[in-house]
């Protein structure tokens, strides 16, 4: 699915150093509703990386562009995971997150360019994990109308990470991207190689 | 117009202390590239601030629902700007933002409830302004294309000032919201008094 979407980047899922556990599944799954939850809070956070990002690099306008409709999509993937929250009767409310993103962002260096570079691949990364992850759900959810949605937000994800991917291959050196990409994938990794106790998209 | 839109807020214009001056309008007229380009900073500015008041109450549904959609609205039209600006060969770069909101946003109190109220308050104002502001530019600017994207501006930044003040008086006695609403409008015009020698939105 990736290959038709965005040709240019690399399968996600090949780029995740390791696949999610079956332990994450079942968690995800016998606590769907604080996933559901937490999917909310994702959506708005990554909108939130996207304006961010936006202000941080204010005259790259083909960054500007590419960010700000991802922004808007991820806006829009908000309202809809809110508006499913409502129709199961969950009412929104705050959630601790876990330590999955803090930790990847200890990982961005301080100093330019290094940290342009490093949080594009570090959303790059969480987009792809994002991918792999509601694709299991979108897989394994009983309830049809609930799974089709997934699939279709899946879909979204795997452009994110290509978009982001293409922008940090396209102000770095290609080698220069794969090195650091797969240092930030390890890391990736390691975040979630212990099943955090809490259910979360990224636990 | 307001009335159409917007049927339960005061008239937006009414609601400001202090119009805009003669001198602000030839100011902007005479910059207009300036002021567009920091208009598009607005835009981002006021997705940003829509997001960041949903990530401080995630529980408020009706809150997150109303800014949600401002929210997009804000970056459809960051994104409309932004299309002008490169049809007008006019680079995207940072611009100083002038004292105006930094003045406003020193008046939020700090402990709740009155930081939401004042917080909504100062959203409202600034809206306000910037619809007033917008129509002048579209009464007053020659090119006809650029002032009816102006014209179509305006009435979005009334629907926010108002939604912004519906929040206030759904979730504040409608005395408490009057009183600190007039406070907030006499600082408000203060700080617009002495214009900003940078031609901005708000200068």
């Amino acid at each position: 699915m990736t290959a038709t979407v965005l040709p240019e980047a690399p399968a996600t899922i090949r780029f995740l150093q390791t696949p999610s556990s079956e332990a994450w599944l079942e968690q995800a799954l016998a606590n769907f509703e604080i996933v559901l939850l937490d999917h909310s809070h994702c959506e708005r956070k990554a909108a939130g990386v996207a304006l961010s990002l936006i202000s941080r690099y204010p005259s790259d306008a083909k960054l500007v562009r590419t960010l700000t409709a991802i922004a808007r999509e991820e806006l829009e993937h908000f309202e809809q995971v809110n508006s499913l929250l409502e129709a199961q009767g969950i009412p929104l409310q705050a959630l601790p997150a876990p330590p999955y993103a803090a930790g990847l962002h200890k990982a961005i260096r301080r100093t330019e360019p290094d940290r342009l570079l490093d949080q594009l691949l570090v959303a790059a990364l969480i987009e792809a994990r994002s991918h792999e992850r509601l694709g299991l759900l979108a897989a394994h959810l009983p309830d049809a109308a609930i799974a089709g949605f997934y699939r279709a937000l899946m879909a979204s994800e795997a452009r994110h990470f290509g978009a982001y991917w293409l922008l940090a291959v396209e102000r770095f050196p290609r080698s220069q991207v794969d090195k650091r990409l797969q240092e930030l994938a390890t890391l990736e990794s390691q975040l979630l190689s212990n099943l955090h106790p809490q259910p979360r998209v990224h636990s």
